[in-house]
């Protein structure tokens, strides 16, 4: 276990450089992770598969195309962990479902191809909470392993946290990519809806595939690079932007969002928020919340029930794969994925298009209130990770043991993207502050996270 | 062989009547269906799996509730096809494609989930052209054994003009559902993009499920019986509209598209085509044409390279699937698909991109015409189904075995809801004709194609 503020963040941009001048080979990167994989795996248990073999040669190969000078990209040699909801020719895909265990499609999403054709290293499988759902894996918090990574993408999260790899890949459909990113101090974007492709993925209208990193020259580096090779979602121009990281961008006026998730916020966690705002002002940084301006008002109305829109049109839409599912092997499956079923069969289609109509015009908001500032900021999660002991027998199931996603609904509800920054600590453990922007802004957010990060200090609370 | 002018449509609307005075069962009308088959399917060859005792089981069933006065709805213990790209619990889901020889996954479309909910009988899964792709199966036409039926719902539309099926259900992303209707003397509808729930299928941008039949009533009870219960696409509200036929519209003024394949028809094709139109300004309906008005020249203009639109999107989309597919199973995947993968990874992410906005493009030039006139109208197959005799060795492969959609690729870029009704015949093989609607008026279009079907008479030529 590492203490959060002794936190020496594994990055991989700076490596790169030594890779060219022969000072450092990702081969001997990679033998760094993979000791740090075997001293803090047994207890993170961010993987449910980990490639040595393959990783050690795909390392050699670029080892020997940076000592030729020919790297294929920046992140040629990366080693990274692919959440297990997405396919990998040489690892199983099993979902964190017990129905799904030994599944080997034996090929590759999108995303992966492109990251393979950029040279990087596909490492590890990263545990799932099941099916990308709300019931949890194995994994635990790098910092304090009583506590949820978070979910669904626990182990890319955790992977990152832990410094077992520079970068991964998660998915989010309601909070799965920033509330584990924001729980492992992480950076991570959660790109417009159908920023990355998401290849076979195509399940439900609000999901996207990610990057987690321990900075952010790494994790725009990973999102472009996949984007440049795979493009976006099908229909979807998919996520533009310079080819390294964009310039910092200085905001002039931010918006801070409550959400429906303000008032359960405990003190420590406000105070690290409220001290990150201090410094916005004294940069000279305008803030307006929603007793401010009327439209910021309007936002906040539109997304108040942000939760259950995003429950609804996810469950909706998930039910018949989950059906067939359940249906073939009812014991593959656990209690808490039942129940998601259960009751996303008592919806009507009525049901699912006024919460779709909810969307929209929560859409319809967002996009109005483009030229009111640069972006709007809030908290990435509720606070510090929750402790996680597990389902208790007998008793009813825990709603959300991976934590709470009421500050991740609005943005996967807007297809809004979001970077998060781990810019705060409440009671030693990370707590992330998000920037989200208007749908296509990534590059832009991702230039405002940058002046955040040169700019400001991390809060302790 | 049944010569076309021989025709006597097996419907099931009309039939459903005397179920319920119990002058006819659910089951007899099953009975007679295969009775069809037996006689048929030996030349026809639509069907890759036939479920007769599953089939017989659930006809009993509903032979039973409309005994009670209780069926589930108004296609209750209606005998259907189902293309075999969609997933169906009781029998394999093959695709055309040796790779998927065997495949079997053991649970329903949504589409298909829909149909059971009514009560509909899935009797058989039909013969689709490979990955529903040109490479043809073994289905010939219905009224000519030497000629394709067109594809890739081969078997979907040779079933239904074989009177195996009074419906089936296929699919289209470039022209797939309404050619080879057109081609077998089908009613069928391609919906608005996005109408109707295509569950697990969701790999392309503009792909649709959508019901072939006798007769345009069982063709929308088909379509909005799925619609009701299992809605559309992720993200859409679905095909709406009244719960039985949609009364008939006349029409005041309509467009006649002559598209990039006017050029290529043949006189007799022209000739059954020019008696449509005589009779249609004999009813009183404007007709106008692109040099009639500027903004009819300028979709002409803006669908005029659509086949090279629909092809360049859909390549690219399903580029990662494909290669997956053919590194795990050489040999189990057509050169003509292997062609195709080719193809589309020569192709960059700005050639998509480009792709998709000329789609965006000539989708802005249609609506900009939306008050111009009631519906356009044209062509829905460039003539009677071409002689199809198979690849020989040796030679290039044939690229376009199952006909030129060249008249589909314009409502399928355009997401466009398109009904075909078999209102010409040439050389004594059924031609269609097709309407096509703004986006989400599929049920104004049924309207519309029924004044027509109840209005104009058969043109031969």
């Amino acid at each position: 276990m590492t203490a959060y503020k002794d936190f020496k963040p594994l990055t991989f941009h700076d490596a790169a450089k030594r890779f060219a001048d022969g000072s450092d080979t990702p081969r001997a990167y990679l033998e760094r992770c993979l000791e740090t994989v075997a001293a803090r795996e047994p207890v993170v248990k961010a993987f449910t598969a980990i490639n040595e073999a393959g990783a050690r040669e795909t390392a050699d190969a670029s080892t020997a195309r940076w000592k030729e000078g020919k790297p294929l990209s920046a992140i040629d040699g990366m080693p990274l962990a692919i959440k297990d909801l997405l396919e990998t020719k040489d690892m199983p895909t099993q979902m964190g479902c017990e129905a799904f265990k030994g599944n080997f499609p034996k090929r590759d999403n999108a995303a992966v191809w492109a990251l393979r054709q950029a040279g990087a290293i596909i490492l590890a499988k990263a545990v799932t909470a099941e099916l990308g759902g709300s019931h949890p894996g194995a994994t635990t918090n790098p910092f304090d392993a009583t506590r949820t990574p978070g979910g669904s993408s626990s182990g890319s999260a955790a992977a990152v946290g832990a410094n077992m790899v520079p970068a991964a890949i998660g998915t989010q459909v309601g909070g799965s990519i920033i509330r584990p990113a924001a729980y492992c101090g992480n950076y991570a974007l959660k790109p417009t809806q159908g920023g990355i492709n998401r290849g076979e993925r195509q399940a439900t209208s609000q999901s996207t595939h990610g990057p987690h990193a321990n900075s952010l020259q790494d994790m725009w580096q990973v999102a472009i690079e996949i984007a440049r090779r795979a493009g976006g979602d099908r229909g979807e121009v998919g996520l533009m932007g310079p080819s390294t990281l964009p310039a910092a961008v200085k905001p002039n006026r931010l918006v801070v969002l409550e959400t429906e998730g303000w008032a359960e916020v405990d003190n420590a966690t406000k105070a690290a928020f409220d001290g990150v705002l201090k410094q916005l002002r004294d940069a000279g940084v305008e803030l307006i919340r929603r007793k401010d301006h009327p439209w910021v008002e309007a936002l906040e109305q539109s997304i108040a029930n942000g939760r259950n829109v995003c429950g609804g049109v996810t469950s909706w839409e998930n039910r018949w794969g989950q059906r067939g599912i359940v249906d073939n092997n009812p014991a593959g499956v656990s209690e808490r994925a039942k129940a998601t079923l259960a009751k996303a069969e008592t919806m009507s289609l009525d049901d699912y298009r006024m919460a779709l109509l909810a969307r929209q015009n929560a859409q319809r908001m967002h996009a109005t209130m483009a030229p009111l500032a640069d972006a709007a900021i809030t908290l990435a999660c509720p606070g510090p990770a929750p402790v996680w002991s597990g389902d208790v027998p007998g008793q009813p199931l825990a709603p959300r043991p991976t934590g709470d996603f009421v500050f991740n609904a609005p943005s996967s509800m807007l297809f809004a993207p979001v970077v998060t920054l781990p810019l705060m600590s409440v009671g030693g453990l990370p707590v992330g502050l998000q920037l989200m922007g208007q749908q296509h802004e990534d590059a832009r957010m991702t230039g405002l996270a940058r002046w955040f990060d040169e700019t400001l200090k991390r809060v302790s609370a």
